[in-house]
């Protein structure tokens, strides 16, 4: 069945307010197996409204409308729904109840009292958090528009406890997604390797880019738990056989979750020597709730002393190789690795720039060391355009972060296409 | 003149990604004195969108664009567009050469080449931040069709740099605004201050909450530089007149460029040692370009040993209050401060959470000291519902940066309302 979402609300033409309501409803839908074509948004203006739901009645079968329900002159979603479909609008009882147990013993104005107010014939939709119910206004043909309040806290409960059931009994079906998180190629080389699959439809492999990672969904829609699994289980099996070793974890957060979690079930330390990242590895390993049991100390020797005093870098390495080098990055990671006591020291040398860069030297030129039984080195180099500051310390973070995977897992610690 | 946005992706559709590019370009346009009624979204599907750009062409003057400008065969904006207005595609010399420094000396494949091509007739809107180019269509009667690319950070700066002034030549006027940034008081109460400020509009004013932070954009729109000044700074005065200490910049980024430009400024040195934020402080600090001037070492001491060992806390100490404890977070910055010979060391160690809080220490509970000349410190405690790690690690290092700003400009280091 298809499905159209219209969000009406003045502040969201003027940018004042984020369309989130959209992406949640959208997500419901997908979930439920309905095929969303098209969002419209309008602002608090009956004509345009009108003129919204007349197209989506075209090409739609089910509209869901948000904003619009309040209390307020301009809250004209359900007078102008009613109007619409030549519908007269009837108080309800039990809608008129809820809202004078919400306000108790404060007193409830005429406006307010007009929220109870909903279009002949249609299901209302209960709204705990809120004033205004919601509602299912039946158009027609078999189809519906399905009115939900404004509000993120109105409108997720109302959607999820009382639209969706409605919903899931119109199409019979749900659907299953997961997701292949992906380091190292990027996201032309992915798609290119996936070309094929992302063409497929049920089930649908979709690729997408994000933080220099990419990851890669594989999404079902059927009324069988059972034949979901065996439709999607395969598709997983080919792209994890073109990926292989790039990916580096099915439905989990990010590369630092797969890390940590790895290091806890080995019962492993991990202790971090940063310069240029700054301290970004160990903000991201610490992100991760639990970090505590295997990460214990972190430096971030952003001055040569630093290196010195604290990591015992010699002075030599700093005086003969420079403090960007594979040399500095390998003793800064074995260093660390000394001082913490810890089983795995990663050490982070380079130029994120803007400044600072030289001809020998360019700004993207970053050692990234892991010290562990043997210490692995892996050199990042600049690549035409400056990509800026913040995209070479993630990307940076994200290698070495990958690189202890590597080295947790058996697996070769580079590897090429 | 009549606007309107189409926003172009299947991932929309799915509510895998959610808006922001329609809020932001819808702000613009309000700022630029547009009409805004309407707003569409389609997926990635020539079909449909031929027939969004039917319904807007018909209802608007200028239509805006964005996504569906990659390297992959579901990009097909421009494509679109231009078989829509009956013009061929062009490949665009300027373009192309811009594409190819991007890429150095990788290769650029077929897929990549095809975002150089352009609808015939175009202006060329450039991309310093990514691989396709946007462009201005002609599209007969006086309007036109304006194409941007998806991802928000090459969308921002384009809107901002290449597509605001073609349209500000439009409608004779520009915008000028200016940002107040906050740091203190939380967004029902900055909103409470200038509610009738904000009700004002030219200048406008509005307020944005975004990570534990807020800030308050004053717009004006003329056609005339002066005008535009004479209007406005009354209007900052009065908002700084009523936020006074709590505002730390005037079209600044954030708190760590304050802070590192104040401290460069003045030549004095910070050092930090961070227990729950684990990182974040220096990681935020090192974001600044040129932080090296004035930060030379952090510490991340996760564990009482390091705290112990690297920053000379005492065992005692540790023992009798514990880790999170006042007394610890003054000799953490203490330590820091002397190990690394600065001005300033920030000492941070708290319970973000989800686990590890007690009734006595409940998770949300952070103590932040700064050690200069004296030591200050500061106590967090959780409030109500658990705002998440994040939330709690942001906000403590925050503080931390805010303090230090407040000492280095001689301002109390704690104010009420």
């Amino acid at each position: 069945m298809k499905a159209e979402i219209i969000s009406i609300g003045t502040e969201l033409l003027l940018g004042h307010v984020i369309n989130t309501d959209a992406a949640f409803i959208a997500r419901e839908l997908a979930t439920l197996g309905f095929d969303l074509k098209n969002m419209q948004i309008v602002g608090d203006n009956a004509m345009r409204l009108k003129e919204a739901l007349e197209t989506a009645l075209k090409r739609s079968d089910i509209i869901i409308t948000s904003g619009g329900l309040g209390p307020t002159d301009d809250d004209l979603t359900k007078e102008t729904v009613a109007e619409f479909l030549n519908l007269s609008l009837e108080e309800n009882a039990e809608c008129k109840k809820a809202l004078l147990e919400y306000f108790g013993d404060r007193e409830a104005g005429p406006n307010q009292l007009k929220q109870t107010f909903i279009p002949k014939g249609s299901k209302v939709l209960k709204n705990p958090h809120g004033t205004a119910p919601g509602c299912v206004v039946p158009a027609g043909g078999g189809k519906f528009i399905c009115i939900l309040p404004g509000p993120p806290k109105e409108l997720l409960p109302m959607l999820k406890n009382e639209l969706s059931p409605f919903l899931a009994g119109l199409t019979g079906k749900t659907i299953k997604s997961t997701q292949l998180k992906v380091f190292g190629p990027g996201e032309g080389k992915v798609a290119e390797l996936l070309k094929d699959l992302t063409r497929n439809v049920n089930p649908s492999v979709a690729t997408y880019a994000s933080d220099g990672e990419m990851f890669v969904k594989i999404s079902v829609a059927t009324s069988d738990n059972e034949e979901a699994l065996n439709l999607m289980e395969p598709v997983v099996a080919q792209v994890r056989d073109r990926l292989g070793n790039f990916i580096y974890g099915r439905d989990v957060s990010n590369l630092e979750e797969v890390v940590v979690k790895l290091l806890i079930k080995e019962k492993l330390h991990l202790a971090t020597a940063e310069s240029c990242t700054g301290g970004l590895v160990s903000k991201r390993i610490t992100d991760v709730a639990g970090a505590s049991a295997v990460f214990h100390l972190g430096v971030v020797s952003y001055a040569n002393k630093a290196k010195e005093k604290i990591l015992g870098v010699c002075p030599e390495t700093l005086a003969r190789y420079g403090a960007v080098s594979s040399q500095t990055a390998r003793e800064m990671a074995e260093g660390i690795r000394n001082l913490a006591n810890a089983d795995f020291g990663i050490g982070i040398t380079g130029i994120a720039g803007p400044d600072g860069g030289t001809t020998e030297k360019p700004v993207g030129l970053v050692y990234i060391a892991l010290a562990g039984n043997e210490t692995h080195i892996k050199k990042m180099e600049p690549h035409g355009r400056y990509p800026g500051r913040e995209a070479i310390r993630n990307k940076a973070a994200s290698t070495a972060l990958d690189m202890l995977r590597r080295v947790l897992l058996g697996l070769p610690i580079s590897e090429d296409f």
